[in-house]
Parts: C-alpha cells; sequence; structure tokens
C-alpha cells in the first residue's frame, strides 16, 4: 500500500480498457490499463498495466470501464408514470397527469416507497450522478437525498418551488412566496445535515410560469447566500417560451438572468428554442443545459441544437426527463440525441451533426462539467464512478476500437451492465 | 385430444394474458386465456381459462403472450457492421462500408458463420418473421433460409439482383440482365426445394438506381410467372426520389408500377417521398412500405408518414433495415415511428401521430397483413408466432392495462423476452 502525505492509503486497483470521451470530439481507447483507487473513492493513478502488474479485479476481455452517466434532469416522483400518458400538451399533461401525482408525496411513506424502487433501477442503467427535481414537499425531498445517500448514487435533490397561483393548481402549490423560498431554505438545511458527500442541494424553481417574480428572486439570492447551485427549465417548447416573452418581455434565459438564477452551473433544462443571444449569455454566466431528447420529441416543437451550443461554448448534459422522456436509460437519449442533430441537418443546420463520441460526452464528461462534479472522465484525480459493461459481440472481429465503441453506444442495453461503482463504491 | 377431420390432432394448451392490436387503432387485453394450440403449429381456439382449464403451460402473472414482431426490412448480409458506419449519404455509404461487405458473401463459409448468429439474434429479440435481402450469391441466399428453416424463424428470402454498370461496383454486381433473371429463378426453385413451410423465396430488385430497365421488367415477369412476392427500396431519399424521377420521369411508385413490380404484397421499403397520388397507387395495387423510421434518420432526409399510408390503405409493417438502422429490436422502431410521427405533426401535418396501439400494430399485425402471412394476431386460424414477455414492473401497481401495454411497449428490453414460438414450435 503506497504512503501518501505521511498515511497509509488503501488502494483497490482494477485491471480493464477505458474508454472515454474527454471533449465532444475525442475518443480516447485506453487498452489494459490498472485504474488505483483510493480510499477516498478517486482514482489515484491510471497507466498501462505491466506483464506482471499487480490488480484486485481483473475484468475479462469483453468487458470495459466507461464513466458513468450523468443524468442532468429528471423528475423524481414522476417515476411511476413513467413511459405512459405522453398524449398531451406540456400544460394539460402537467395539471391532468404530473401534479396529481406529485401530490401524492405529500405521503412520506409512498415517497420512501417510490424512492427505493428508484434510485436501485437508475443504478442499474449505470446512471452514477442524477440532478433530481423532487416535490413540493420538504420530507419527500429529504427522503429522496438520504436514499441516494444510502444506496451510493451521486445527486443534486431540489425540492420543487412553485408559488404562481395561475400557474400552479391550488392543491399543488407553495402558498406563498416567503412560504417557497423558506421552504427551499429548510431543504437545503435538511439535504446538507445528511452528511453525505455523494449529496448535494439544489434550487430547484419549476419554471417561470409556476413561479411568481417575488419567488424567482428570493430564490436567486438564497442561491447566492448560500452557494447551492440551481437547475430550471427553460425554453422548453412553444408554450412555456411565449408565455416568458409575454410576461417577461425578454427570452427565458435573459428573464432567468435578471431575476439572478442563471449563474456557474445553473441547469437549464431543455433550453429548445434559444437564439445566438441566449446562447451567448448562458456560455458568459457558465450555466449549461440539461438536452433531453426523447422528452423533446413529446413536448417541444423542435430539436435542441447540442452542436450550436457546444460552439457557443455552453456547458450540455443529457437528460433523460423522466417522466416526459419515457425511458431512464442515458444509452437510449445518446441514439435520441443523434436522432435530434440530424433533425436539424435536415431543418437547414448544415454542421448539426451529433456523432456517438459526441453523444457519450453530453452523457459523461458534459454532464459532469454541467455539474461541476469531478467525474465523467476516467483520469488520476477523479472521482472512480464507472460502469463496467460488455461489449455486445461481433460475429466479424474487426479489431478496430471505434467501431466497437460505436457498437457499444448504439446497441448496449442495461442487462450489459456488470458493474456500478460511484466515488469508488461498488453499488451494483 | 379434440378430433378433426377424422384425425386425431394433439394440442398444446398456453394460459396466458394476451395483448394484441387487431387494428391501427385498437388494443385487445385478453385476460387470462386457454390457448389451444394444434400440431400444425396454428391456434385452434382461444377463450377465456375456465377455473379448473387444463393448460400444458401456464404463465407467471407478470408476463403477457403477444404475437411474435415481423421485421418487414433487413438486410442480411449487412449484419456484421450493424450500429456502425452512419455518418456518410446513402450512395457514399453503399459504395465505401455496404458493398465491400456484402461482397464477402460469395464466401459461403463466411456467409454461414453470419447466418447462425444473426438468426438466433433475432429470434430473441422477438422477430419471428423477417424479409431478408441476401446478398447477389445464391449459394449463400440458400444458405440464409436453410439456416430459417433449421432454427424455425418465419422468412422470405430474396436474392438481390442488382446488374447496373452505373449503380453498382464492377466487383458486386449480377454480369448482365439476362443473369440477374436467371439466378433470381435459379434462387427461388433452391428456396422453395428446402421444402419448409416456414421459408419464401421473395424477388429483391435492390433499388431502380441498380438495376436495368430489363432486368426489372423481368424480374417483374418472374414474379407473375412464379406467384413470388416482391420486395424493393422507393423513394427512401432526395437521391434515390431525384435519380428515379430523372430516369424514369415518374415516382418511383409509379415506375416500380410500370415494370410490372407493384403487385399484391409488395413490400416498398422506407417510401418516405410519397405523394397523393403514389398512396393511392400503392393502395390500388395491394402493395405497401416496410416503414423503417430509424434508417430514415440516416438516410432519408425526411420521416415517412405512417398515418397517411395507413389512412390512404396502404398496407404498413415496421423494418429494422438492418444496417442501415442501428439496431434490431423492434421495440426500438415502434419507439422511433412514434417519433417520426411526432416530427411530421411539428412540420404541419396535425394528424400524423403515432400511437403506441399503431405502433405495435405496425411491428405485428401490419407487417404480416403486408406479406400476407396468416399471423400477427393471436386468434383462431392463425398461426401461433408469439412471444412471452415479462411486463415491466410498477412501483404503483395500478391495473390499467392500457398503460401498463405503454409501459411494455416504450420500456420492455430484449432481456424481457421469455419465450418465442413460431408456428407453434418454441424457438427461444
Amino acid at each position: 500500500m503506497p504512503v501518501r502525505r505521511g498515511i497509509v492509503v488503501a488502494v483497490t486497483t482494477i485491471r480493464a480498457t477505458v474508454l472515454h470521451t474527454p471533449s465532444p470530439d475525442r475518443l480516447d481507447v485506453l487498452v489494459d490499463q490498472a485504474i488505483e483507487i483510493d480510499d477516498t473513492g478517486r482514482i489515484e493513478r491510471i497507466g498501462a498495466a505491466g506483464p506482471d502488474a499487480h490488480a484486485d479485479v481483473v475484468l475479462p476481455d469483453d468487458t470495459v470501464i466507461v464513466p458513468g452517466f450523468v443524468d442532468t434532469h429528471l423528475h423524481a416522483p414522476q417515476w411511476p408514470q413513467l413511459g405512459t400518458a405522453l398524449d398531451l400538451p406540456l400544460d394539460q399533461w402537467l395539471f391532468e397527469y404530473t401534479f396529481p401525482l406529485e401530490a401524492r408525496f405529500a405521503d412520506l411513506e409512498f415517497a420512501r416507497q417510490v424512492w427505493d424502487h428508484m434510485v436501485p433501477s437508475l443504478l442499474r442503467h449505470g446512471t452514477t450522478t442524477v440532478t433530481y427535481y423532487a416535490s413540493i414537499h420538504e420530507a419527500a425531498t429529504t427522503a429522496l437525498a438520504e436514499t441516494c445517500a444510502r444506496l451510493g448514487q451521486r445527486a443534486f435533490v431540489g425540492r420543487c418551488a412553485m408559488d404562481h397561483p395561475d400557474g400552479t393548481p391550488e392543491w399543488y402549490r407553495d402558498p406563498s412566496p416567503e412560504a417557497s423560498i423558506a421552504a427551499s431554505a429548510r431543504s437545503i438545511d435538511e439535504i446538507r445535515a445528511i452528511g453525505s458527500q455523494l449529496v448535494q442541494p439544489i434550487i430547484t424553481p419549476r419554471f417561470i410560469p409556476a413561479c411568481t417574480d417575488e419567488a424567482l428572486t428570493g430564490l436567486a439570492a438564497l442561491a447566492a447566500d448560500t452557494d447551492t447551485l440551481i437547475q430550471t427549465h427553460c425554453s422548453e417548447g412553444d408554450w412555456e417560451h411565449g408565455h416568458v416573452l409575454e410576461r417577461c418581455g425578454v427570452t427565458d434565459a435573459h428573464a432567468l438572468d435578471r431575476f439572478g438564477l442563471m449563474r456557474e452551473h445553473t441547469v437549464l433544462a431543455h433550453a429548445t428554442h434559444l437564439d445566438d443571444t441566449d446562447r451567448a449569455l448562458i456560455a458568459q454566466r457558465g450555466a449549461g443545459v440539461a438536452h433531453c431528447p426523447l422528452s423533446n420529441v413529446y413536448f417541444s416543437e423542435r430539436a435542441f441544437s447540442a452542436r450550436a451550443a457546444i460552439e457557443a461554448g455552453v456547458r450540455v448534459g443529457l437528460g433523460t426527463d423522466i417522466a416526459g422522456g419515457p425511458s431512464p436509460s442515458l444509452f437510449a437519449q445518446c441514439g435520441h440525441a443523434m436522432v435530434a442533430g440530424r433533425r436539424r441537418v435536415d431543418e437547414g443546420e448544415a454542421d448539426a451533426r451529433v456523432d456517438t463520441t459526441t453523444a457519450f460526452w453530453m452523457a459523461t464528461a458534459g454532464g459532469a462539467d454541467l455539474l461541476g462534479v469531478d467525474a465523467g472522465v476516467i483520469e488520476a484525480g477523479r472521482w472512480f464512478d464507472a460502469v463496467a459493461i460488455r461489449l455486445p459481440d461481433q460475429v466479424v472481429p474487426d479489431g478496430d476500437w471505434a467501431s466497437r465503441f460505436e457498437r457499444l453506444v448504439r446497441l448496449a442495453t442495461p442487462n450489459d451492465i456488470r458493474s456500478v461503482w460511484v466515488a469508488g463504491r461498488q453499488v451494483v
């Protein structure tokens, strides 16, 4: 065991081939590596394994290590409706299906039952970090954070703040702007009191149509006072985009900025309707987009241009948008991100193509960068948030790693996932 | 054992709940049925199981019977490149990746190795019927038909006819129109000589750009003389569509009709560029479309409107278009068919929406109807081509079969498939 800073540090060494994407257009294939993980869960060292290298775990030849998936947008209380009820426009879908379901999370036992089903399922899908919208309920929100801490999933957990009397039903809203801000502040304290390095609070104004100006301004101040990240929706579809233009006189991105919500690492879900000035503003603030390509099929009228955002310096990760997106798999989202890129090309944006490398980068390194998490790439100093996954079998072995990577991203299923680690702890 | 027409017939009875879609907008849920299958593989009788009903097989409560999937368009020799090399326009993709791979099927041993990998994999995905494009090689084509017969997959197997000196490379083409027609005729005889009720030949002019007028006319005559089905591509993308307009002066559908190729049950792959007169012609002839929504993302410039085709009376099934579509799963195609429908809505075709029922209908009953196969629905008189599949688990059991069906179509993976039968024979 190596000695570091005078302390004996336990190190676990895993021997395997590593595939990761440190930038949107770069796939690194690191064949037969020895990955040394220290007892805090960070990667101590990674390099080619010598012929006699020690290893505690040696993965089989058909299995590789990839970074764990980062799901940057997921509505936890919508988990029970996953895969259903996607036949309505967004505003109707919210009032008829989604708000009634979310309101049930006033029942803490019901909430715990859902969290205990959802978090292990997401881990089995290789999702090591999630940015969660919870419900408006503090107890259910804290219980979600506790579940993630207990089961070992890295998470940003946000009590959903929504107080606008027009944009929310009276049976599912915060009673006032003051109550909305106070409940969000208490939720931050409760989540921090859990004391897990894996789980952080995130301030979560649902979206402008569901929040009063007073609440939005107060939540921005709370973020600054408590140094807490922010997530919200931004320009998801025609309806929301039009609502904000009419109410605020500017686009969603500029409105959020005026309220003080556009900060470093602010997560903007969807953002399908951005223009050049929106992208420039988001890039300048260090915020970014949770790109939810499958959800956009159902609830946006256009496809997000990931390529334009990346070129403009906007941080971009992928999100499932459960249950607006009817799949818990980030592999599926990679496929749909490529579909969205192709649609943009067909609509005249010649450079909008998203390939497997860019899609996988968004699902891993891009998402981690959006949230400011030291993960998403398998390199020394980062958390060992990783997945061991079996490569799809090949009838004609070709030895071409670029093709194997393409096949992995396009053809692998959750059943090919053999192990999942978060901060060095094996959780699947 | 019941007596029928004086012969004692062995009957197997399976007890399970059945979900199927007899028409594009109708989901039938048949709870706790007894399905009696005779020794020819057809469904003898289906009805509610009484409390004391005999059953040879009782499926668990979390598992249902659905019709087997019908994949109406699949290029068998492209199986080794599945999931890769989708970054080029169609014409380049063919000449740089696909034709060189297909040319390798001159090697019969190589072909057998691929078929023995592909057919079991497709069966494990629940695909009970496939319409195959093989390569230009008679021996490899016959070997594919033999493999399907041996492993119990229902199949239409077509030697790919392609003789145009401009539309094909000199190292991968039939040497003349006469040779193309003669080889196709021999292939029909060879496949019929196998003597399997599961496997039929299908006449397969690759597409108009790859075939001379003489070959197209001769293959149409061969179809009429031998009463053989036809498959080809039709109006897949701008390039093919433009080629046919320029060469023939009419759209692809009308050109195929002039050559005599637009017959009852002719399978037209893609057909993304159809107009109203094309749809009317196809419906009048009793032909139909193999809708390949994922492939269209890569190689067509627009989405096929399944809804417009169905409304016009055109037969419609789903196809993977392996390897132009990078997934072997018809479940995935159902999802992409819904995406394609939504894209058409966003582009102004208000009624173009495809829901889970319509998508599943295309993947089962629609495909069977396109090919004239008595399957795709679990009812008396049809072949028992079926899949036993585990329903996705529910955190909040709601007893609502419509939601369970939606979840099944959107969330099930091949790993949820427990058994597959073709003509009553269990093949998985």
